[in-house]
């Protein structure tokens, strides 16, 4: 299935894409894409349905993020051996965790804020990981049968706010605007090998970011497993697994996103996003 | 007011501690302590009641934590000079921000959970400070507007994970129960002077902190407006502000917490938790 949340900001309904790529109703089903409804049990009632018979939504409304109520935005950094050296970085040994406000959720297609002040305001295609099943101390074995689905993340990035104004790289990760998500949830078993999906960025036609997560250091069981032993996973935690290369800092000379400029990205089967940019 | 949550874990009943110090039960009038009821317009509705006329709770009924629905639990690091003195740190010459994880929010005095192969589990006594009016790009002059009230907490933290795990400190911050937040929200009007108010912390009896917001490099208003600038903020938001010197990891040698020990805490005129040590 892709489940997906569609309206205005604030006010999405749950829906689905059919195989016509037609967005199907949910909410006479379900109240959100969000908490219980990711359990197996609760995708279990969704697969039951019958796309056809569910309303279809006319016109082309705007995407919202597509989980509610996220608890978590975990955030895996330098995540791609190719990207830790683009960066000058070395490689780690464990995942480096960080975070994103959940409050800069957004959705696939909603404008990036560029922070006031700001000059270097950053992109990064990464694969969303959206958690399911509840858990702590989560076997690496284990581990994909906790997760609902993959989606598409945008991690957008502040790089003085991340690495020169004092402690943790949480400052520049979590501006309003800075975790578009979506279009859709993809469940595991339209996702394909989430081990091996392109993905690509682009910013004003120009092809910045192409990669796929087969060059990821830690792959999808072991971040949810590490991840797991530090703090519990809740139905709709998101987290995202790193980006590959060709972020604006790894330029020579870096390049960073201005306004008026548009920002498209993807990966292979989890749908696209566009996000025009402006000045907050 | 001295707002409060009590019942089992996850089915919390808002309630308000009446100058009796009886439990008085809100849920004839809101749903939670949370979101909208943190708003200036949601306080004064509550402020309107007549404690003696809400039904008195009977019993001892455990406290969740003061807040519910908390979207983000944001942290200010070595907020206190002699705090970074004993740690080794230089002076922040601005706030250090870091995450802890809304999943380790627990209720004052639930157990903290020493997590599996930790032998370094500390405690930080701090002031909580809860958001009750939205807002980003917050002036200093303006920021005390955006106070819902003020809390305890026990920035509970585990040394190795925090330092030695490679990334930034939220590996260290965030396991569960790590975020024992209350007693009581206590509103501004009966918090007093936050800038000089005692805080104490004790484990088994012993006393290990002991100081005043008073030596805080940055306050409450700064702390507000400087989040304010990486982040929106919303009702329901709690930042914590750092700690003063005492620290298991500033004691010679080291002393951290073992199973079977009892941490208490309090900050002045906010109350006190008391919180059981145990082995996750």
């Amino acid at each position: 299935m892709k489940l997906l949340r569609y309206g205005p900001k604030g006010q999405e309904r749950p829906g689905l894409l059919d195989a016509g790529s037609v967005i199907r109703d949910l909410s006479g089903h379900v109240d959100d894409i969000a908490g219980a409804v990711l359990t197996p049990e609760g995708l279990a009632r969704l697969a039951a349905l019958d796309p056809s018979a569910l309303p279809a939504v006319p016109g082309n409304p705007r995407l919202g993020p597509c989980v509610g109520r996220v608890g978590k935005f975990v955030c895996i950094g330098l995540n791609y051996a190719d990207h830790a050296a683009e960066t000058g970085a070395p490689i780690p040994s464990e995942p480096i965790i960080f975070n994103k406000w959940t409050s800069a959720i957004c959705g696939p297609d909603d404008d990036i804020e560029i922070p006031r002040g700001s000059t270097r305001t950053d992109w990064e295609v990464e694969l969303g990981i959206i958690i399911g099943t509840p858990g702590r101390y989560i076997t690496a074995e284990d581990a994909l049968s906790h997760v609902a689905g993959y989606c598409v993340v945008n991690d957008v990035s502040e790089r003085d706010w991340q690495m020169n104004r004092g402690g943790t790289w949480d400052k520049g990760k979590g501006f309003d605007s800075f975790g578009p998500i979506g279009p859709w949830l993809v469940t595991p078993d339209e996702a394909g090998d989430v081990g091996r999906l392109a993905m690509w960025l682009d910013v004003d036609g120009q092809r910045m970011q192409s990669g796929s997560t087969e060059t990821m250091i830690f792959g999808v069981a072991e971040i949810i497993a590490y991840c797991s032993q530090c703090m519990s996973l809740q139905p709709g935690d998101v987290i995202s697994t790193g980006t590959p290369p060709g972020v604006g800092l790894g330029q020579k000379p870096p390049r960073f996103l201005r306004a008026g400029e548009v920002v498209r990205l993807g990966i292979e089967g989890l749908g696209e996003q566009t996000q025009r940019v402006v000045q907050a």
